[in-house]
């Protein structure tokens, strides 16, 4: 549904701060169709970017001890509640598919263009800079915030028996390689992410 | 998808703590699969309760400035992500629905007793009682929590032309009594929403 830009709009009832504000909210309403790879565990839907983005900031609080000494929650809250706004525009990237990931930082640089702009300035340059913080993992908090978002398809993964490690015939090396990054961010939960892949490997869930 | 408490678990392959952790992210996958009545702008799926967090959490961190003046992002954050979690047992009650409402309070109690409990004591008390606290609407950062939790299916129903209002045909008593309580937490929101009201009940979108 395009959201109406006429004077049915819940925007043009709204002063002008609150109107850029309300638009961006009915805007990123998108996200809960764009759909990730992962399956959730009850059902055999595909889970969707904006309740993975949910799941990442439950698992922020409740992981937290996990993290840097002097890890500031709020901004973590916030960086994996926007990590994924830009799929909006760009849509997911399978994290194995290499020919997807060969355009991937020009699509989310224009997505990220098009959404931001849409908030009030200051707003706008909040949300779009905590987004560059976690997408270069350019901080301690950042490198928090992007092991959760690797440990929650892991543990997705291997409670389902494989789920897209075996759909899509992932080697062991390639989980590895791609989950390594959680060792800078989280190294307790990347130790623990490790025995899980291992164990995969070792049951055949991932190909060695 | 019943989370298998064999060696094959990823629960079993953690110390204890962690264990209690990874145990209860798995287990709140299943918020994912609680539908409300409302549905998402794009297409004609209901949201479910996690994404609708996730929604929350978002417009918290974009509207806060209309919150009380010490409010505290942190945790309203909080509160909005953890506050339908006791739906994963007792399920999403339609706030236009008397008779579920009447045994609500009892369902979710019970839901909380079961659900808290599986975290490590600390983090079990300091969700409950922040659930407690938006339930309860007992401090301004909770009437905030509760009022964008009221203002977000207003913005739906709105924009997507009546929704659940005109499907239930809701009147335009009922939407104020049920949203009114978002005068104590936001009151310009109020107003705004208010707004929204008036104009559906005038073009039809709601019975007056």
């Amino acid at each position: 549904m395009t959201i109406p830009d006429s004077s049915t709009s819940p925007v043009a009832r709204a002063a002008p701060r609150l109107a850029a504000q309300i638009h961006f909210i009915l805007e990123i309403d998108k996200l809960k169709s764009v759909l990730r790879r992962t399956s959730i565990l009850e059902g055999s839907r595909r889970e969707n970017s904006a309740e993975h983005s949910w799941h990442l900031a439950m698992m922020a609080l409740l992981l937290a001890e996990y993290g840097p000494p002097d890890l500031d929650l709020t901004r973590v809250l916030k960086m994996v509640l926007v990590h994924d706004l830009v799929e909006i525009d760009a849509g997911d990237t399978f994290c194995y598919d290499e020919t997807g990931r060969a355009d991937q930082n020009e699509r989310e640089r224009r997505a990220a263009d098009r959404l931001f702009a849409l908030l009030p300035p200051d707003l706008g340059v909040e949300l779009r800079t905590l987004w560059e913080e976690f997408d270069s993992r350019a901080t301690p908090d950042a490198r928090f915030a992007a092991a959760l978002d690797r440990l929650q398809p892991v543990l997705l993964n291997y409670t389902s028996g494989g789920g897209t490690w075996r759909e899509h015939r992932v080697t062991r090396d390639q989980v590895v390689e791609r989950n390594q990054p959680m060792g800078d961010g989280a190294p307790e939960l990347w130790e623990y992410a490790r025995s899980l892949i291992e164990d995969a490997a070792a049951r055949g869930l991932i190909e060695r």
